[in-house]
């Protein structure tokens, strides 16, 4: 992320210069080479070198035949993303249910599937299986068949340690130092898939990135994405690129005090984002009738939102004055994500997207009012159009990014190379 | 900042690789050409090619007599910075005070300034003229004269546009839309300077530059510095680069709100940092027979912080009170900042660090008592070691750091290029 770093920051030329034309075909095509080395500054033999070695390993394809009859003089052959060859996918572990997502090169939509698990109930062995069983039949599906995946996201409603992959702690899921990476490394082997990169990271991140790259504010560098579920994280992304800290613990917006002196929170503290405007706060308040004393059963969650959100559009006054309480909170605690961070978007996800007419409007007035900056800092709050199982999107996302930006091992040039 | 980012982010790659070899050869020296290309990943000969221009530029130097008689075998000549060459200069403009520092390419202070100035009652375009003046004295002294200077940077304690170097909003100092770079340019042609880059940022993020730079934190990346002023700023650095946000408003840490139905700010809230912790709270608590009605005025600041420090030191109960007080407020706002970017450290700087005492301990634990992640989230809060002027420094700092990395104009090569 910086522009200063020390000698282990330096990054291997040839990978990020193949990752820098990559992500200029992606910004310009149909483009000629001629066009990626003015965008790039890049000279052109260096540009030509770049493009054959990424045609071979099938990461972009000739293309631009019909370039050559509207032009006078020699037509330029232009450059494409090829899409054809690779896939990336993502899944996501929550409290409620499990969802993957596979994208190509160009972040087209593959498959998404979403399948309610409680995965608090099966601990972190069981679920690490559950993984990768849905993984090796989802890598066998006829979208992905011919495809080489070029990793395994994961996402996870915890504390992620990402350089090593390991959950440091996902209190929503009673997990603690589980080596996730390492295990579904195995468990692939085992099942004999094609050996791929397996990367772990924290949900909201993920969301962020999937907001990002392709939600309907696709393309805002700026953003927080906060998950809506049983814990509140936040995803912030700061120029494009997820804002980690120097202890990967950024993002614990749930826990900022919003109330003093108020309820108690899982964490021990009083007061807490969450403990005031989490899942379990919310639902309580909705629909108190409904909601059995105890922690939320992952099982439970998602028809407790329906009926929140049901009795909400039928004006019961109980249900609408909670969930704007809880709105105002979320405000609260975007006013401070714009006091610091200042980004462009804040973006409710998960399950507050089906209760958002009743979020958004007190959650958008809070946050005018304690924002420092006039008109809420330039900042807007939205709801997700990505629904449930966005961080697994953005897993798959974050790989292809990652390949943009030579962060992750290319491909091998294909033995018979394929052009157009 | 971004690892993604469209066409226009791309870089001139020639001046980037310019600024990575130049980095290398800091982070290295004395090294040979081929260290610098293991480091870098450029291959032998671009690496040849980007010294021989940074040799012409005065920049890196060959040096390594020594090395060739400790070595069995062909010597390899040895490139170290050359530090003899360049200058960069930077001012900062305080409610109560005028900073100048200037540095030299290994970033070793040339020069520092310490003037009394009341900047809010000149207004802005006599301050202009003060900071002009300076500047020119300062580049005619001995400590300068012969170098070329590279630029000078501009500390102001207020929401700046960075890339227009406009002021578009210094409450503590009444200032409100000031074009500072355009005049200050044209105030130094007009005083016949030779024509330099003139850069204009936010004191805090100037500061937070140099803590990472030249601080006794130096070389942490992944840190906030909190400017001890009447007003209450934070630079939040990640990465080793300032997180400005979409809008450029990150960092008023000033004005989340620490205390239900506290004080009013001069921001028309309640509660916020800055009117609990601020230098104007914290005088009024601890000296409050000392203290004039009315807005504080820049000519007594430093003397009503003497006098503070004085009767803490001893053991005035009041004094004492009012500074721990101010010290639980700024460790709540740390927790805030803890809990969403997770720095390594938080800096107290400006008129805190005489009072930091009695601040800190009061700080560390309520920091201890809010953050999220145990430890406090594995960050340290300490007061600067750089004093007043320490967003001079950091506004001289950051001209070589945008040198390093390929952002500023490198300076022409010398009709005769100096070698040892």
């Amino acid at each position: 992320m910086s522009a200063h770093s020390g000698p282990a920051g330096f990054q291997a030329v040839r990978e990020t210069n193949l990752g820098v034309v990559l992500r200029a075909v992606r910004e310009l095509a149909p483009c000629s080479r001629a066009a990626v080395a003015a965008a790039t500054g890049l000279n052109k033999s260096t540009v030509s070198s770049l493009v054959a070695d990424l045609i071979a390993r099938r990461l972009v394809r000739e293309t631009g035949e019909g370039a050559a009859e509207r032009r006078v003089g020699r037509p330029g052959v232009m450059l494409a993303l090829d899409d054809r060859a690779i896939a990336a996918v993502g899944v996501e572990v929550n409290v409620d249910y499990l969802a993957v997502a596979a994208v190509d090169l160009v972040e087209r939509e593959l498959l998404r599937t979403h399948v309610p698990f409680d995965a608090r109930a099966a601990g972190p062995d069981a679920c690490a299986r559950r993984i990768a069983d849905t993984l090796t039949t989802v890598l066998d599906t006829p979208e992905l068949r011919g495809r080489t995946v070029i990793g395994a996201g994961t996402a996870v409603p915890g504390l992620v340690d990402a350089p090593s992959g390991t959950v440091i702690r996902a209190p929503n899921l009673g997990w603690r130092d589980v080596p996730l990476r390492d295990r579904l490394t195995a468990l692939l082997a085992e099942a004999g898939a094609v050996p791929m990169p397996v990367l772990v990271d924290n949900d909201a991140n993920l969301g962020a990135v999937a907001e990002y790259r392709s939600g309907h504010l696709r393309g805002t560098p700026d953003l927080v994405y906060i998950t809506g579920e049983v814990g509140i994280g936040a995803g912030v992304l700061m120029g494009g690129a997820p804002v980690r800290g120097a202890t990967g613990f950024a993002g614990e917006i749930g826990h900022i005090r919003v109330v003093a002196d108020g309820p108690e929170c899982a964490c021990g503290r009083r007061g807490c984002l969450e403990a005031v405007a989490g899942l379990g706060a919310v639902l309580r308040g909705a629909v108190p009738d409904l909601v059995p004393s105890g922690p939320l059963s992952g099982a439970a969650i998602g028809e407790l939102v329906a009926a929140a959100a049901g009795r909400a559009e039928a004006d019961d006054p109980v249900a609408v004055a909670a969930l704007e309480d809880a709105g105002t909170h979320l405000g609260r605690g975007a006013a401070v994500l714009v006091n610091i961070v200042a980004p462009r978007a804040v973006v409710l996800g998960g399950h507050f997207v089906p209760l958002s007419p009743w979020l958004l409007p007190a959650c958008r007035a809070a946050l005018a009012e304690d924002a420092f900056a006039a008109e809420s800092g330039g900042c807007r709050v939205e709801a997700s159009e990505l629904g449930l199982g966005a961080a697994a999107l953005g897993a798959a996302t974050a790989l292809v990014d990652a390949l943009d930006s030579g962060r992750l091992p290319l491909p091998a040039p294909a033995p018979e190379p394929a052009r157009t």
